[in-house]
């Protein structure tokens, strides 16, 4: 952990120095993406010390084999991996013939790098003493569009400070590119053609196997002071690169710029044989517009993101900071607009984890995306599982699971399972509760039931097949068991009757049950079409009714809890305060973590989360109170939860703990691990943390309902959700809260159980008095 | 499972055709070895078929860098893998410049491969037509000398038959060798030197990380018909080859014949520097015996041998045959010459399992050893565990075990752990038992205690702290519990008390406390230093005395059994004899098999076949009435008790039909894997289905033991018992059994619980009907 570093800015991210052990860790978090394309925030020149290159598309993906030691039956003969994609930002400075490389300067100075969160891009400044003691000053700014989603720009000026120089820019794509994370040291990328249209290159790659075919391109404008300079270089062309060379007499104190359009455009969005054209289609739009123009429509797209999705927070630069960080690499990742993709653990900021999909979506990231954005885009990461369920059935028949039962995988690009540890890949099956539980939450949520006929029901059916197939009815518990699961807390594997897994099974059974019934009754053509898709019978259905009524719960009378696990309580119970060794991901060999009573992550508290509103606050507390102590958050997905419950507890300063933890989890580097990648899917949990932890946002009988609370390190918060068409604004206070609505119509809330009506364009006090 | 491929015959391995598709399985079943080294039945000729070549040299190993999907911490760095050692067999042969390659030619007939297990010798004759249409007759023979451990000798004759013909024999080492089992596809092994001396080659190779040093070497005598020819080829020197090359014109009918001698001499046993000059001195003694007479000589080492260890049965012949080669290809594997050695599981037949040591070695193979060979052999493979200790204490600590706990290997070469699955390496730590069984069922056979207080209690003391600190205390049980572990039967994993697991624990700290007052009342000076080397105080042994009087096992009232684990009778209970997909580890994926009933090998059964005396035989009855029918026997190790306990039932047809899986497992090829090698560790579980099951050979209060029984399908059957010195001979048949004495003084044994005086140099006949 590195809590000084960056420095504290409510709007930007900033590094004040250059630090070589730091390179790979701010490429991280300074990479910028715009929900299609992504980049990490390698240096545009030739860097020759550690670094971690990354340029990624999203849905593009290579099917890495397999590599384990010991094969088990069922495994995926490989591995889908998001990939690092051809270099599109390459710019290499010479300086009267030296090459910049900040890793081989005499002296580096002032350096500073922001990335600008309001406006969306990456900024860099910083004078070096080359080793041919030529001092120069370098502003580079870049970023990608999200108003053109095939567009990067780059603006990179170089200023020769002690003496006239020549400037020389090579801009280069290089298509011989490798993945870090290859299991077998293979190329994962083909180039096919390599092509300069005068002061254009373009390249041409496929993926192998998956044959994904990519145009890389490039064109570059170059200044002297800010005049105009005309263009000569003659291309040099390589097997997989492509690279013209500008060179600039830069008087003393005289910059020298070079601005560079590159991006990249994919058959999945154009024909083949027109990548090139578009590719030269979206050249034209960008020279035309120009690089100021470009990036003030991006800041200006920035600004409608941030209109709806910002949250505020007066008083904790550090908590704003987080906060905002968390929201723009959201927004970086995924921006809804596209079905097919969907919010890698990484998002583009690297390639740990490989697949882009895991239940992260379904049980962190849909809330977010839900109140931030059209109603859309929700529906489309619902969409994204409906459009794998066939693949979903493929992968349960393989496991030996029969009539259309389907077990969505732990790890995807395609819906095929892509993970390959026989404990996790197999076991973990609670995450086909979670595809669930999204149908139900985004139906809650946005009252549109719509989609239930339409798609949901098909995956809810195939997964309450699934359930009720995996459960087995125990003659000594004379109850249905779950057996050989893995929990959402992954320090236990393999063992029986998960709380968590049980619980959303029985739910999943009950709620599809009652669904089919509301299906029935009022989508007719919808419940034939189902029917006769799915040939469920009655027989079926009573069988769900019976595993889900018998189903097995452990539950311990002393404690007064459900236990997470049978064996549970054979464990030695010593609270992680007591824990000398820590974290014991890193200290502990793996069979010590699996017997130890150490959660990873929520787990029966991630039941109590989910389904909030089937227990008492009691039961809460008392659950709360038993496996907190024992929860060491080793996955980024842990605090979020705990904070949101320890807010409904009343507890805030542990839940402003749980906060900034989840808040500034990448930026503090809490598990020094932020070089392979900031933690995206946790980061709508930090918004969680707010939002419906100290906000208390619930919905309850297609109600928006709050029960604000304010740490005390705060003066004051807000925040806004996009509720059924209108947008309620709260702006929370110690001692009131300000309700305040866009939209047509007045919106009736429900404020610490009381209703109250909002008046569109009115602001609503509700002081804490009347509590 | 091929039942009609080899043979039937009471002294040999007989393949009657010559079929590409059996090549392979062929190779691993007429392999031969002398303990120290060991040849797959790899043709001499080149052979361009699919083959899978394999020359192994007893404790020369490679660690091959880990392998694995996703790394746990405690894995270790490598695997140590038997290692495929430089060819010493090779002979290419040329007819007319044709070459002779068995899959190249116009036709094979009348071709024929034989083990002679008698005399312990590998021969092959076929006619064959080449494609320049010289027909052809090869007779070859070969060894490796259990005289001369560092030698084998290959007569290789070849006579054309319809035309004269120029027979070239170009005889060679090549150290160009790989591994098929590489993890990472890299070179084990560099040559360092090749040099011929006139006729002799030599070649001196090291295996890279571990630095054995190994000389490889030949050399050949050229006959034409009877006759000796002077031999005057040039070497062929390569980088990693050397070769010769001799011609001989034939006659039609007159033949052309080899002699290779060669094979390895060992930096294990030679100085570096001395490797070429040890192996020329061991060619002078071969060439001055020559090949006749080491073949002799081999016959009548063999023949020791088979005094001492065969078994005959009359009136089937394939239970002779089989039990024969298990007999065998245990000799060929291991002859307890050398304590640095063990017994891999595929012994020098294949190089699968990559590590020569398991726990196989204490719980199947000690018994074997004890009553065939000088009670010394079983010590020297007691003394190779007390030589790991210090490993075996450094895999403890490096899972977080303190204070001297030892955890010995679930696979190794040196006393490191190799294997790198969590659910086995980590937790299948019931192997820690079978170290300490096997010191008592070592000091139980022969009455040598002295091992316990010269070596066996420190090993003992290791354990017993790794057991005290293994269980944990379960409040809601309050009693010991041992959490998270796999135990024998490795179809279920990460459960929690396992009781054979368990069992073994207490037993282990129950022999020990035992053995501790033992040494300490009648070896004062080895009790002060164990206890001055442990440090080992009262109150820890107060602790392991609370853990064994205190553990818990799993039992069911309604069953009146102990249950494999804590979450056995969970589980749908469907017998093997409904289950309609076998085996079930190819048709269904790993959780399947987890969360199912089967059994891979005995496992609540192992405890009773090892702690017989602590339980009744209706104790034994109830437990395998209950486990057998859930046991599919996946494992080699699992039919050999359950043929044991069948016998102890009386429920013979169903021992014979246990016995005869074990004991023909490979040459029937029920699990169709012998081309990966030989079951080798299992087959001593076939000699103790004869011994211990049918002939019910067991050691009570210093006595042995029999309750001599027959399978119906045999005549009779016979074995001997080296006990204490004198050897006893068992001759069993439906209406008596004969027993018989060498050795000084008479033996008193128990039959049938009756106390008997077996006099020396007297037949004592017991008839059945003095039952």
């Amino acid at each position: 952990m590195n809590q000084d570093y960056i420095q504290p800015d409510p709007w930007s991210i900033i590094e004040g120095d250059f630090d070589v052990e730091r390179v790979k860790s701010s490429e991280s978090l300074f990479s910028i993406g715009n929900g299609v394309m992504g980049q990490r925030a390698n240096f545009e020149e030739q860097y020759s010390g550690p670094s971690f290159q990354g340029s990624y598309i999203g849905g593009v993906y290579y099917p890495d084999k397999t590599k384990v030691g010991w094969w088990k039956n069922g495994y995926p003969e490989y591995f889908a991996k998001v990939l690092n994609a051809p270099n599109w930002i390459g710019i290499n400075v010479f300086v009267n013939d030296e090459p910049l490389d900040l890793f081989n300067c005499v002296s580096v100075h002032n350096f500073t790098r922001e990335l600008n969160m309001k406006e969306g891009y990456l900024s860099r400044s910083f004078k070096a003493i080359l080793k041919n003691n030529i001092e120069i000053e370098v502003k580079a700014t870049r970023f990608v569009s999200i108003v053109n989603n095939e567009l990067g720009a780059i603006k990179f000026e170089v200023t020769p400070i002690n003496q006239e120089a020549e400037v020389r820019f090579d801009p280069y794509l290089d298509g011989s590119i490798t993945n870090t994370d290859a299991n077998w040291e293979e190329r994962f990328w083909q180039t096919l053609e390599v092509k300069a249209d005068d002061q254009r290159g373009f390249m041409v790659s496929k993926t192998l196997k998956t044959e994904f075919h990519v145009g890389t391109y490039m064109e570059s404008e170059i200044y002297k002071a800010s005049e105009k300079q005309a263009l000569t270089s003659n291309a040099k062309i390589d097997e997989d690169r492509i690279s013209f060379s500008y060179k600039i007499s830069a008087g003393k104190g005289e910059s020298a710029t070079i601005i560079k359009y590159a991006g990249y455009v994919t058959d999945m969005n154009h024909k083949r044989a027109d990548l090139i054209s578009s590719a030269a289609s979206v050249l034209d739009e960008a020279k035309e517009k120009g690089f100021d123009q470009l990036k003030n429509e991006q800041k200006e797209a920035w600004a409608k993101i941030w209109e709806m999705a910002d949250i505020t927070i007066s008083g904790d630069v550090k908590a704003q900071q987080g906060i905002r960080f968390n929201i723009f690499q959201l927004n970086q990742t995924y921006l809804g607009k596209d079905e097919r993709l969907n919010i890698g653990p990484k998002g583009f900021t690297g390639e740990k984890y490989g697949g882009s999909t895991y239940w992260d979506t379904e049980a962190y990231c849909i809330p977010f995306y839900m109140a931030t954005k059209d109603q859309k885009v929700a529906r489309n990461l619902l969409s994204y599982r409906y459009n794998h369920l066939e693949k979903a059935k493929e992968n349960a028949s393989k496991l030996g699971f029969t009539n259309g039962a389907a077990l969505y995988p732990m790890v995807t690009m395609n819906g095929e399972e892509s993970h390959n540890e026989w404990e996790i890949t197999f076991e973990e099956i609670h995450r086909n509760g979670a595809m669930v539980f999204a149908i139900y939450n985004y139906v809650r949520f946005t009252g549109d039931f719509s989609y239930i006929p339409e798609k949901g029901l098909e995956v809810m059916i195939a997964v309450a097949r699934f359930w009720n197939q995996r459960a087995n009815f125990s003659k000594k518990k004379d109850k249905y068991v779950i057996l050989g699961v893995t929990g959402p807390n992954e320090y236990e594997n393999n063992v029986n009757n998960n709380f968590y897994t049980n619980y959303i099974a029985k739910w999943c059974l009950n709620y599809c049950i009652e669904s089919i019934e509301k299906v029935k009754s009022g989508y007719e053509d919808d419940y034939q079409r189902v029917m006769g898709l799915t040939g469920l019978n009655e027989g079926e259905i009573g069988s769900w009714k019976d595993v889900a009524e018998n189903m097995y719960f452990p539950y311990s009378e002393e404690h007064g809890v459900y236990l997470q696990q049978d064996g549970f309580l054979d464990k030695e119970l010593i609270p992680v305060a007591d824990l000398k060794q820590r974290p014991i991901n890193q200290k502990w060999s793996w069979d010590r973590i699996l017997r130890s009573c150490y959660i990873k992550q929520a787990d029966v508290l991630q039941g109590f989360y989910f389904f909030e509103d089937q227990f008492s606050k009691e039961d809460l507390e008392k659950h709360f109170d038993f496996y907190e102590p024992f929860t060491v958050h080793e996955s980024s997905l842990s605090p979020c939860v705990h904070s949101i419950q320890a807010a409904v507890l009343g507890r805030m300063e542990q839940a402003y703990d749980f906060y900034v933890r989840t808040a500034r989890l990448d930026l503090d580097d809490y598990n020094k691990e932020v070089e392979e990648g900031c933690h995206i899917t946790s980061m709508a949990g930090t918004w969680m943390s707010i939002v419906e932890g100290f906000g208390g946002m619930r919905v309850i009988d297609d109600k928006l309902s709050f029960n604000p609370k304010i740490p005390e390190q705060w003066d004051s918060y807000s925040f806004k959700i996009n509720f059924r068409d209108r947008i309620l604004k709260v702006d929370v206070h110690p001692d009131h809260t300000n309700f305040s609505l866009e939209g047509d119509e007045a919106l009736e809330i429900l404020v610490n159980g009381e209703n109250v009506n909002v008046e569109t364009g009115e602001t609503f006090k509700y002081s804490n008095d009347s509590m």
